[in-house]
């Protein structure tokens, strides 16, 4: 009898989330009867290693994906602009990390934890999209609460990791800190100033009204991962010199009272959630902590007194944005692709 | 004619902020006839220069204050605790950096810009109180909007510098940097975990309700120097990988509309504020840039879309806290005691 394991393709092999692609799938074994690695043609004929077997990078080509069941794309948005409908056409279904088709009608954006039911309205072949690692990691944590007593209003800043702007920004950081140990000046050549011992602005795109992408991602997604418009949202996303894990500091207004008792009884039962909250200890989730894992740890929940009794609460997350915020949010939907296929044959 | 200046006691002379004190008395050229720095047995004898002029280090004990009009203390609490009240018994003007007197009754918490009024009350040597460094740094932007149209409600985040914790947190921090260009395991005897490459909850003593004094601070002490309790405030209080100056992210609710170019306006007269709020170059407040210098940098004014229209505020600001948020702060109360004292004769 043949495998009905798939035939797997991953774009953009060799970088940041590609990597984690590959360790993902192995550690949670997932079955595949090919993996097509999929880079630009200057990494064609390097070898990666996904768990015990070897496999060869091939140029990222349309016609690659003929035969292929399942592709994770995370090369950029310009380039799932380019490839990702081609897949598709070709019978590949696509999960996506790029921006790209987050906010396209009809493309289902996913936490499965949240929202792997919207996943139940698609018939064939298509591209689902992965949220910003920043949303991701907030939703973990603030969505079981939104489930029990409704959100008003949600206030986040956030201490994101380099590693989010790519491998070579970490090299940036990690060259900082070697110089500043020789006592030689810092290079900049990626951020224009030093990150080592600083917190600049996130530095994606800013658009008129001041606000920049990844803080404009986190109010569009959010409304369209809950399906509700109606949530107050801002944010200020801010980088500071972690290699992983991003951070975020979230005020919360309910709809409807919730101590913070129960707050913490909701989030000890919601998956992929763990909670850091030893206030004799001091101990509250860190990015060095939370880093290379899958769980969002939560903390410092407290009531917020600046509002009337039970209707706000103070949280502090961490979560791996590779990880989490990206590449497992990934694969777990491409699990649940998966499941959906192997329970309508 | 005898000299009217005034003979200046430093106690913690041989610190972080105490060098600070140094230098700020003679960069603003502050008037004395002599000048006392005070610290423990171990660091007496040992010569500090205050501009030109070199200064002998003696032990502190109470006896010194006699003849001084005017100390300036940063040794903390308990040592501000046992020595100010002696020190205004023996005639001497203390203005105090710690948290010992902040919130008494009757002693004036003050930032000049904002509330150098409070002064006038004083009438003879009294222990005058600097706030704490972040409450400082927020309320240096915030209280010229809160004069302008009242604030409802204050959320804020911030990413403190571990000079904040001491020179040793400092010393810790670069060790971190020079072991990990080195390969080195990273040594953390001060805060038991990483600073290098980490962000972590601020080292301030935990109550009960799961609040670090520094974030209590930043309510309470507000309420004093506003003389407003009316106002909501909850902080989140972070240490992040720097050397020198607190970052806050700091969203605002307002009492009356006010605009985004009417707030930027009111900040660009502001005293002791610089804004820093380049959309195009994406540059804004940063850690780096606020170093070593009096302003209080502002940035990242921008209309919250999460609250009717002209009642909401975002803003990010840096500080450097060992200079406005204390000893530059103490010296400018220093400097309106001594105006008063001349106005008097």
């Amino acid at each position: 009898m043949p495998s009905t394991d798939p035939v797997i393709a991953i774009v953009g092999a060799t970088g940041a989330v590609g990597q984690e692609f590959l360790s993902i799938l192995a550690q949670r074994r997932f079955p595949f009867r090919d993996l097509r690695l999929l880079a630009s043609s200057r990494s064609a004929g390097k070898t990666m290693r996904c768990g015990e077997r070897e496999f060869a990078v091939q140029e990222l080509t349309a016609q690659v994906f003929d035969g292929c069941d399942l592709a994770l794309f995370s090369a950029g948005a310009s380039i799932s602009r380019q490839f990702a409908p081609d897949a598709v056409k070709r019978g590949c279904m696509v999960v996506d990390n790029s921006s790209a088709f987050r906010m396209t009608d009809g493309v289902p954006l996913v936490i499965p934890e949240i929202n792997e039911d919207v996943l139940e309205d698609l018939d064939g072949p298509a591209i689902i999209a992965v949220p910003n690692c920043s949303t991701i990691i907030a939703l973990m944590a603030v969505t079981p609460l939104y489930d029990a007593v409704g959100i008003e209003r949600m206030v986040v800043s956030t201490y994101q990791a380099i590693s989010g702007a790519g491998a070579a920004a970490v090299a940036e950081l990690e060259q900082q800190a070697r110089d500043y140990a020789a006592g030689k000046p810092l290079q900049t050549p990626i951020f224009g100033r030093p990150c080592l011992f600083n917190v600049f602005s996130h530095n994606s795109a800013m658009s008129e009204d001041g606000y920049n992408l990844e803080e404009t991602k986190m109010v569009k997604e959010t409304h369209k991962i809950w399906g509700d418009d109606s949530v107050a949202i801002t944010a200020t996303c801010v980088r500071v010199p972690v290699l992983r894990a991003h951070s975020e500091s979230i005020n919360l207004t309910f709809r409807k009272p919730l101590s913070e008792d129960d707050a913490r009884e909701i989030l000890s039962s919601a998956p992929g959630v763990r909670i850091v909250d030893d206030r004799a200890k001091n101990k509250f989730p860190e990015p060095i902590d939370a880093s290379g894992g899958d769980d969002v740890l939560v903390g410092r929940i407290r009531a917020d007194y600046s509002q009337p009794p039970g209707m706000g609460l103070n949280l502090f997350v961490s979560g791996d944005q590779l990880r989490k915020g990206a590449a497992l949010d990934a694969v777990q939907i491409a699990e649940c692709v998966m499941e959906r296929r192997a329970a309508r044959v």
